[in-house]
């Protein structure tokens, strides 16, 4: 453990029931369920935020913040709601706001985009960066499961909560990519207009069509900056399988960085958990603290620079498409689908059909591959498919993680 | 870029020959070849230094430090040599040194070891940190080309400096590893006794052996903490192909740490390159120069604690062992093989022939993958077989990444 030149004291710990059983090295008379007695004592110089959640803790937060306390947070919910709200209070009131608990675990990115990185500027940024997600997409791929039965599984587990719906939905993911945006891009944005879709729609077929293609499925917070406007998007993609996030297997998480002078770097590690959590809170702890001894609270904080930006529309998004589309097999399936597309000028790169065939009346799965594309046209593709018939059910739109 | 309150000012430019061409952006009136206009010029507040080498960088740097000035380093030869006196001298005089782009280019792991891991301790660490080595290692896997020709491109692409010895034979991934140490173990080693070796004796035949066991060859940097004495070592070494440092192919670099509360982390990137360590050097002085306008320069060099340690001799280490063995193919050879490492008390967990046979009279390739074993055991077989007279030539050792 490092040393900051002064000793460090649990002053007091609010929790919402006093007689659960905790940590043996915790002093019990230091738990409260009163937040007067926490919020409210002059004597305490650091405000830690772990208990999740909007309300009440941006009330508490930014009480500590009026009262000239520095806060280490590690809530994303909170901070991709009131992230830059909460940066400029602290500015405003010299007092540091840490928070690299909130993103990646023990992957210290937050620390990195705003040190390591304040002479380049991030082009780009994709992530794996929630556990969950990434357990389950893993099982799926690796033993043939269904979506179903590896959620039970990661909940068994303790990786999924007994609600995992912002987790599998991709909340969570969303969130953390709204604070990693914030830092990269100096983007303040609406958190709840991001893009996201989850994982919940993925099929076993699904991964074993992109593995014969070379490719793993992942779900991914994807940012880019576009100069007036920021391109961010959570969902499931096409990951080519030689690639290192492909292999980030398990509830592990890893981010991808592109800097204009810097290149790519990646950085991963244990997203979640106590430990991996616990030591991006203290090692922000030991940061302010210090920073606080030294007259100079507030300093780190003066560094992150936001302003509002729009969100770039999905239709203006481009890229190269993955669609299963099932349908009926019948004479003239194909040419409709590729007149669908065509028509709509996008143009078909690869293409494989699998099970049914001749006259069994079982609906047959028929995967596309298209060329680089413009998400809207696709859209216009997929609506006129759907006017048309052809398809047996939705079909299924994955994008390529270029 | 960041904004840290005050302008900062390229105040003079130290040069071997100011004759020679410069970027644009460059003022040439900044420059001399006088040492005493940079260091004698108390105008100046931050020194740094990126002329690599011990004589004359570290009197100069001395100089800097003794009129207070902080110091920005990328010089990992000066900082393996005296990284621990000048970081004391540092100290006492209460400016910072830096050296982020010190290891691993544009990698923050400097950062990371100082500030993310400060509440944890690190066990281990592994990193691909010669991106010579790794490139010309790449090519030979990849392309089946001799060591000799994948030099010589490695050359002609400017990967690798006229004069290869530094890299190829280690000693500049020593030099990192013993940076690493210093901040990863607070172990202060003499360098020069750090085991290293290079990848000259590889050959593609190594490459073809590691990969039918499903390993890929990395030159790896590799430290543990073992309490009382630090293991250093950097050699050429197996590792399972699905790892994530197997993947880190041509130039790039990686850093694998493992932290007793984090667990795995992982941080990979450009490791060499005008601009990334550009970028890790322009972080470096906007680090320092801002608590030099906040008034506490030598808080962040504070926190770096280092004391003597003892290395692990090569002996006592453990681990999985390849071999590669070439015999002359007689009844009788692959017995006396097996008694040799038996009577060593090493087991054998595989073994592969290939090549000559029968009356041929060509030696052939018998390669061993050894169950878990001292290594001082090892040599003791290796040794007793030299002395039977059955290899035809020297053996290959190779480690095996755990």
């Amino acid at each position: 453990m490092q040393s900051i030149g002064a000793p460090l004291e649990v002053a007091s710990v609010l929790v919402r029931d006093s007689e659960k059983d905790r940590v043996p090295e915790l002093d019990r008379a230091s738990l409260t369920t009163d937040p007067e007695m926490v919020l409210g004592d002059k004597s305490i110089d650091v405000f830690v935020e772990v208990m999740g959640g909007v309300t009440p803790a941006l009330s508490y937060v930014e009480r500590a913040i009026d009262t000239r306390r520095s806060v280490v947070t590690a809530n994303k919910m909170l901070l991709a709601m009131h992230g830059p709200a909460l940066v400029e209070r602290a500015i405003k009131n010299r007092v540091d706001l840490a928070f690299e608990g909130s993103v990646g675990g023990g992957i210290p990115v937050i620390r990195v985009l705003r040190e390591a990185l304040a002479s380049d500027s991030v082009l780009h940024l994709a992530g794996i960066v929630n556990g969950t997600c990434n357990y389950i997409l893993s099982r799926m791929r690796s033993d043939g499961l269904p979506f179903d039965v590896a959620l039970r599984e990661a909940q068994e587990k303790g990786y999924a909560e007994a609600d995992p719906t912002l987790d599998v939905d991709g909340h969570d993911a969303a969130h953390k990519l709204v604070v990693l945006a914030m830092l990269a891009f100096g983007a303040r944005v609406d958190a709840g207009q991001v893009p996201t879709e989850g994982i919940r729609g993925i099929d076993p077929i699904d991964h074993r069509f992109a593995e014969r293609f070379g490719f793993v499925i992942k779900h991914l917070a994807i940012g880019s900056d576009r100069g007036d406007s920021v391109e961010l998007r959570v969902h499931p993609a096409l990951v080519s399988h030689d690639t290192q996030l492909a292999n980030v297997n398990g509830v592990l998480n890893a981010i991808a960085l592109e800097g204009r002078a810097l290149g790519p770097t990646l950085l991963s590690g244990r997203g979640a958990g106590d430990m991996p959590t616990a030591v991006s809170v203290v090692a922000d702890v030991l940061d302010v603290a210090r920073a606080r001894l030294s007259g100079v609270s507030g300093l780190a904080t003066r560094t992150i620079r936001v302003q509002e930006k729009a969100l770039t529309p999905m239709a203006e998004i481009r890229g190269r498409y993955y669609l299963r589309i099932q349908v009926h097999d019948r004479p003239g399936v194909l040419a409709r689908l590729a007149g669908a597309l065509g028509d709509a000028g996008v143009s078909i790169e690869q293409m494989v059909q699998e099970g049914g065939g001749g006259s069994s009346g079982v609906p047959v799965d028929i995967v596309l591959l298209t060329h680089d594309a413009r998400e809207g046209d696709i859209r216009t593709a997929l609506e006129s498919i759907a006017r048309s018939a052809v398809a047996a059910s939705t079909p299924r739109l994955l994008r390529i993680q270029p």
